[in-house]
């Protein structure tokens, strides 16, 4: 017997609490970011999924894709307008844009998953009506709003043991899609699945609460505090949605939400099964 | 009280019958060609498929998108290479193939259906392991031949009363893609489910005896006579993996594989719910 | 392919949104009156129950049978006192209504339905105590009226695909039988149910405001105002248990309630199936 | 405390073993005969089946009604010719026949059982293609024979704790129905149920080894052995088809078959619940 | 066929509407005393639960050991202290106590029911943490009070058609054990699983109004009054806790409570399945 | 972030492959010999146990209590004649063992697990007759063998969530009680189950192909080779039951046996979710 076998047996047992704790549990976990992109960070991320799933724990992943997104655009030549910020969005744009998160971003999170075995399905909010969506603003196109989450068909692949994986496209009842943004969509189904947790995986620290500091990090935060940071322009560009889908979520019914540093190998585990914690946890 | 309900309720009675014999069927239907790319075909095509879930019969629908995918490719500028008529599919290409397949013809197809309801959910044979593929040939690059089929999640869906459709997109153990021939992946999944009915709606009248002579097409052959005209040239082109898997799925279980002019308005229901049928059927 | 496929096809597809909208939707049917008998009615009648069920309704048929027994009484030589217009039921009279209704006019409607299939169970309303009932009228015998109606048998009948047919006999608590009018049986199955529709199938063409004016049939009515007309005096005869079962299953929660014309061939298709609609609707 | 009591409890005790040995046990109970029609009769023996369904076994009445339907015939003044000692059935007499047996014996039989709870559901063959008949012999008309027993209504009754009571009333695929022996009906079920015991109770101590002696009443006799009985011409009139119907079942895989005088009060329990039982058990 | 055979069919017969009336319902035996130890009591009491078993009662059996502790103690040569007439159970103590309750005690009451078949399931409270211990008196050690009672495994075992039978030592969450009790814990079981009956087998023949006059046993009191004449001081010694444990056991929820005589030979069968009862009868 | 936690994620993580390979598989564990006697070494083998249970493998616990027997017989002054170094068991020795077995050893194996929640229920082979035994030889009383297992009862715990623990007391069916071998029931029970594993927990440091030389210890070996090695005289003392367990279950479906040294911390974990292994492994 190695010494370290001994030392894994060990730690195993430390975090027999958590694994007792979270056993079927329903956990969010946002994935994206650039940081999402790189090989060495997705297999360390399905890693992670797939042992949550081994051990009890019932994880849904959503994703977003912009950056793959805005590279197909390039590469067609497809310049884009902008509006505050926000790309707008039309026909041709949606169709790239579903193009890569259906087809290749959620393809490749659901092969990394199932290297391990037959896991993970991928879903977009078109499948079994699973977001109903209406467009955000008539400016920005087919850039998109959720209006409900049926989460039955998710109810039904988590009760037979899968991971469900969603791209963020979402469609209204004359079957037109939009684009919405993960960070809202996680929000949403967190909340229709009354999940323990919802987790964004970014490529910062945590949430701050001076924007421009980062040794203004937050390790806890509550949803109303948290609030009123926002309201205080705390939150900029991408963090802006992550922060109010977390104040929601927890408004409505979900236990934990927490924003991680993706970039750290195996975030989730960290988060999940030690007792420090990594990045900011926002509590009721 | 009009004449033409008085006939339409009379029409419904005499559907009855067949409407009691397919009940709780499952029935597999390839749509594709040229015709599948027009959104009347389509909706026409999804109504069909709709009215069968709706009088109980269990539909599978699998999908390629070959003109769909050379369009994408030809946006992008890149040039395939063909081998024996074949396209060379580089790790690129596959990509491409995959984005166009899972999500633009599969995405679809979906939202077609779920006009009605929410009752379709797009997969690829990534998802939960459906499709296990290797290389077909080394030279070909990523494209794919059908190792094995876990119906399992097909199985699900339909007891839950979903309509899956597939997109034939296949994995290794290891996780890497590979793009399929549609008519092959509807055969095997037939074999798979043991479904009553493989249905592949075309853009020919049905199957010929003689390739350059329309009026020979065969109204009703035995999978035994239809492998003899194979072997004897009359399936030219995109028709041999379609004998090929007639032949194979009727060997294995299949009850009858239609081959049918998707073009004709509900084709499907023609074929299914009517004395004269339309199309070849191939009997075992 | 025929013209007139190609055209039932399109109807087929016409009738997809009521399929859709009645779908696991329980219907109870009261068929009867002097049409009834005829065995070309019966078959049609047999078809349509048939269709509903194979599409996925879930029919109950009420029926009662006063001219057979009327038949049987005079065979046998039996004369009947009358009371207000209804026939006081000695134990022989009852005897022989129930063999009538139980033994004769419940087999004739299960085996027309049980032609296309093991579908029909033939009930009364003494099986598992479905029906418990009470004298209506001391001086009129056994002519009984509904105390409670357990519905239990007929769900369980139901989640197993069956078609219940009730014959309209009740028991007390002692095992005495009562006959019971037809109409109010259905009414009150109706309303245990929780049925989607109560539909009559009469030998009129609906309900009149007008008695004795046929052009004076109402097309759509509210339960208030029927109430109102029936008041009034707008009811007559075998109207008037109709009108009652109809405003009475409507405040308890049925949702919609039709007198139709039964010599109609196929009445409860075009009822159901069409845009048109035929004899009188009740609305909340 | 009384006595009595203490004698009963101990009693009760007795019948443990019994009671233990039937649990869970289908037993098919033909019931009829001359004794049968007093009412005296039948609540004895609707005590003994509540019993028996209240300590956990499965019973299935299976009945008859020929005096029954004797005495209606007479009332209506129709004359019928024999064949054989058997009764030419026409369409009239068959209405008659069905009428008695489905809407005056099985009503009875249900009612008396249903005083107790809501316990009976009464059937005839015709329900959910219950018995598939055809013609014995076609100089007799619709007197039927059985070709096949679809037990799963009877199943699905007994695994929802009810009690179902058979008319023995079949029908071919046609609809149309014909009158079987209520003895060979009896046998069938039995061995379509895969029961524990097939019981005869009839108007005679038992089946005796010499029809003309009653002392030559079998106690226990190998279904062999009294096949060679029979051969032997040991069974008359009515016993014929008893003798059959018990031979037959045994072959089947019933386990024991009884022929038992119903006039004893509670002839059943005696037989199912005391060490001594009476009548003529037939054994493999 | 004999005449006690007669009458034995006869008795069961009358036993027939206590059976019907509490099938299915939870009757909680509280089983022990002097009279408990002698083989052939035992012997009789498992018969009387076996009986209630196989007639669709669900029995739960709850037992202590008083005077088979005592014994092993004396054995051991260990002198026990009392305080207010109760022992103080060190931890040694404690170990003499669950031996012999769980494994003495407790193994003799499954030996004698599992005679009848494989029926019983012998559990303490700390099996599955069904009973939730705190001190009860520091003075006093590990005796204990029922602090929650978890009666998942019970139900469990009961819907498996199980009859558990209940040693009386319950757990803190540190996994210390404590004795407590038997009448207190078989009326908290009661309660947790909303017993229809309460049943406490003694060796007197009833409640008293005065505990030292024999000839004043109540029949029938209401458990306010049985509460008035407890603080009034007609309870002493053992009788405390069952007075206790009745009255608290009627105030929420349980129906009935009961004190008989164990040593009258099937007490409980002479209880529940007849006329007259025995002992006596705690109403709301 | 620690860099401890960062080294606990990565164990984790290589622990996965291990967990998911053993999800729903049965794991019998023989607990015993003098190391399990020891609170320090109980409460680690309680971890390792509650930690299989959370990642989904099913433990079943078998144990013995040789020493804790010694000791009660030894505190009551009891002296016990041996014959081929088998205790004889009287009826009074045998009530002893029970009560350490099923009154001590159980319990506190029950409460070690409990500690981390509602886990484990308690058993002896008595319960719901889930061993049946015999007397293994006349001279040595009550020293029992196993006729048969009826794992009912195991396999329904364990589909519930739950941990069974087994003591090794069996009854024949009057109900005489036998102590019988662990090593043995638990062989019997890992067959009876189909287990994957049967694992020995002992105080050695595995199976020696030489017993008297500590450098023999065998790492793999065949069941085929083992019972060559036991034929030559291999095994000696208590190792006899070990090996005869370990080729039995092999032969009957078990797909490995371990002998591990239960002094080691974690040594389940370590045999189950390490590389290296520890002990023996018999492999088929």
């Amino acid at each position: 017997m190695k010494a370290l076998d001994a030392e894994r047996a060990s730690m195993l047992v430390e975090a027999l609490p958590y694994i007792r704790r979270f056993r079927d549990s329903v956990v969010v976990v946002k994935y994206g970011g650039s940081a999402g992109t790189e090989d060495r960070v997705l297999a360390s991320f399905a890693q992670d999924v797939v042992l949550l799933h081994a051990v009890g724990v019932k994880p849904v992943v959503v994703h977003g894709g912009g950056p793959q997104i805005g590279e197909l655009l390039r590469r067609l030549g497809k310049v884009s307008e902008f509006k505050d910020g926000l790309r707008v969005t039309d026909a041709d744009t949606l169709d790239v844009a579903r193009m890569v998160l259906v087809g290749k971003v959620n393809r490749d999170i659901v092969s990394a998953l199932n290297v391990h075995g037959p896991l993970a399905v991928g879903l977009s909010g078109e499948d079994a009506r699973l977001i109903t969506a209406a467009a955000h603003d008539a400016a920005l196109g087919f850039v998109g709003t959720v209006l409900d989450v049926d989460a039955t068909i998710l109810r039904r692949l988590l009760s037979e043991g899968l991971v469900p994986v969603v791209a963020t496209i979402g469609a209204d009842v004359t079957g037109q899609a939009y684009n919405i943004n993960a960070d809202t969509v996680a929000g949403a189904i967190a909340e229709a699945l009354g999940a323990e947790k919802l987790v964004f995986l970014t490529d910062v620290e945590g949430l701050r609460s001076d924007p421009g500091d980062p040794a203004s990090v937050l390790r806890q935060v509550t949803a109303e505090r948290l609030s009123e940071l926002a309201a205080a322009g705390a939150a900029e560009g991408g963090m802006v949605p992550k922060v109010q889908a977390c104040v929601q979520a927890l408004q409505r019914g979900v236990q934990r939400a927490h924003v991680l540093d993706g970039r750290v190998p195996h975030a989730l585990l960290l988060e999940l099964f030690t007792d420090s914690g990594i990045g900011t946890m926002v509590v009721p």
